[in-house]
């Protein structure tokens, strides 16, 4: 990602793995400071998942991959650290890709920082291949809204969502973007706008309840968000306020994109209801920076994630085009024939 | 509205006169401040409406009053005070229907304190009528969902939407509230939560985005929220995120109820697209409790209300019964031929 410093800019990953420690671009403290967390060893690197100092599925699948190679160097059985890596945060799928993708490179006696540096470095091509294909979407003109953080900061780099936004603005197109604030952690007001100021694109911070009033009006062409996990017939999860964002945007004729890598397709799942939905702690909903905004008495509820059905889905950019639904599947990267039976026997085991 | 103290509870009403001054139950220190604000005169009152200290289409109208009683004591010319209050916020209609009551009233020689006790007292009226009118709505176990406050709060006392909640629970009904936070404000987090907590209700605060994970799931029942100025035919504007609730309850076969005293009904406006919304300071969705939540460079748009049309809504719940939009004119408290005439006339006016 873009880091604009004192006039000039740098360039920062959002994982790396640096002398065998894993450091993450700690983004609970975007936009207001630019801090770098570092996880030792299994444990540290689990926590710092759960409590989002790295956030974003494919992210989370890379920081995933750096904690493999980590346990692997202090000796960590493979399917331990995988096990403590499952259980961090369930929805998103890239993490189980990336926990996937580590396991068979070591047990195939791979060098495990090589095979994470080229895991990361995969995804990175991924999101660039999305944002070409993605760019001819945006015009002159295009008024877009986005939600959450789809961008460099929840990849390695780049990101899904934005990587067309990112491609157009180097081709010179103007246009703007909608950013929804994303309650209750703010990924949309604190990250996204952050990454669009870096880049210079004009966009405006809207509350998330204010996207209907906007798309009711005319006032958008087009919404492009990311996606934590596809099911194989295009059910998608992703940040709460999705699915909201879509109904509404079909509702009024305005198309929505779902930006995502291959990694986030998760075949073995058929729809949307088979995909587990993390509920996240009350007090992010009930606190803001640590002080109340509820009465002491009041519980909350607080689903991190929500399906949007791929009726509501005008298309998927993905790295090997912009797909519908029932074409998901090209981008299976298995040969057919043997992710048909995978596919099978994992969904019968989990009925 | 209850306030409980000490174990024991307590009742005050959102805006009263006291020897000649304005006092309001300031709505932006709940819930952790029972705090009594005094308007001394006619810009101290049109800016305590500005600031929202007090806030909710009825208690702003019944504080206009209050302010129209005031400044008439004060020697000010009625057109003057009308003039001013007009200017305070432009999306409700009982504000304008409270300043057209006490210019009337005033013009026939009425006591103004009579008059504006009497306005507040009808307020309360109609609220107690909506509940009785509301609680049949509301089973044992029914799963309802707000948003906002429409509550006493927002009323003189006894609140629209949650007036059916306050009957059903008299009549030992027990049922459960999933009550958005609504940003940018959080009306729903501070002041709907503060109210069901008051009356023993049984809620939970979610996130504005989270109302279509629980809608689409069948965990909602009934959406029962209020209105700030409903058109002549049935299109209703409220705060923003209405709009998006309402359309997703639709879409998934939940009934959709606007909760609303007549003086909220403006039938010189045709239809939605003719309500004025207003639009806040961007600070209120860029910054926090004073601290700022998004980079300093990054703008945003802040419309505080948004216009449901009326093929969302199942039905008005009235102080005259729940009707369906085209019943709405049973409500028009003028004869009905010359009220029609005045449509008209109006509506020619504005175009």
């Amino acid at each position: 990602v873009r880091v604009n410093v004192d006039g000039g800019s740098s360039e920062l990953r959002t994982v790396w793995l640096d002398d065998g420690v894993v450091k993450l671009l700690d983004q609970r403290f975007l936009p207001f400071e630019i801090r770098i967390a570092e996880a030792h060893g299994l444990e540290e690197l689990a926590v710092a998942i759960e409590d989002m100092v790295v956030r974003g599925a494919p992210a989370i699948g890379a920081a995933a991959a750096y904690g493999m190679a980590q346990a692997h160097l202090q000796g960590i059985a493979v399917h331990e650290a995988a096990d403590r890596l499952r259980r961090t945060r369930p929805t998103g799928h890239d993490l189980f890709h990336a926990l996937e993708y580590m396991s068979n490179a070591i047990d195939a006696g791979e060098n495990p920082v090589v095979a994470a540096d080229k895991y990361a470095q995969e995804d990175v091509d991924r999101c660039r291949r999305i944002g070409a294909n993605g760019a001819k979407l945006i015009r002159n003109g295009t008024r877009i809204m986005t939600h959450c953080n789809a961008g460099a900061l929840a990849t390695v780099d780049y990101g899904t969502a934005l990587a067309p936004m990112r491609v157009a603005k180097e081709r010179g197109r103007r246009f703007f973007v909608y950013v929804s604030e994303t309650r209750p952690r703010l990924q949309g007001a604190r990250l996204t706008a952050w990454e669009l100021v870096q880049e210079g694109i004009d966009h405006a911070i809207i509350p998330d309840s204010a996207a209907g009033h906007f798309l009711s009006r005319g006032e958008v062409d087009l919404v492009l968000v990311g996606a934590d996990r596809i099911a194989a017939n295009g059910d998608t999860a992703n940040k709460i306020g999705t699915y909201m964002k879509a109904v509404v945007a079909k509702e009024n004729g305005v198309p929505f994109y779902v930006a995502a890598p291959s990694s986030t397709i998760d075949f073995a799942i058929p729809g949307g209801a088979k995909i587990p939905i993390e509920e996240r702690s009350p007090q992010e909903v009930l606190q803001f920076g640590g002080s109340p905004v509820a009465p002491k008495e009041s519980p909350a509820r607080n689903p991190a994630f929500d399906i949007t059905p791929a009726k509501y889905i005008t298309g998927f950019i993905t790295e090997d085009g912009i797909l519908r639904p029932a074409e998901l599947r090209r981008t299976a990267k298995l040969p057919p024939l043997r992710r048909r039976k995978t596919t099978k026997r994992k969904t019968t085991k989990r009925r």
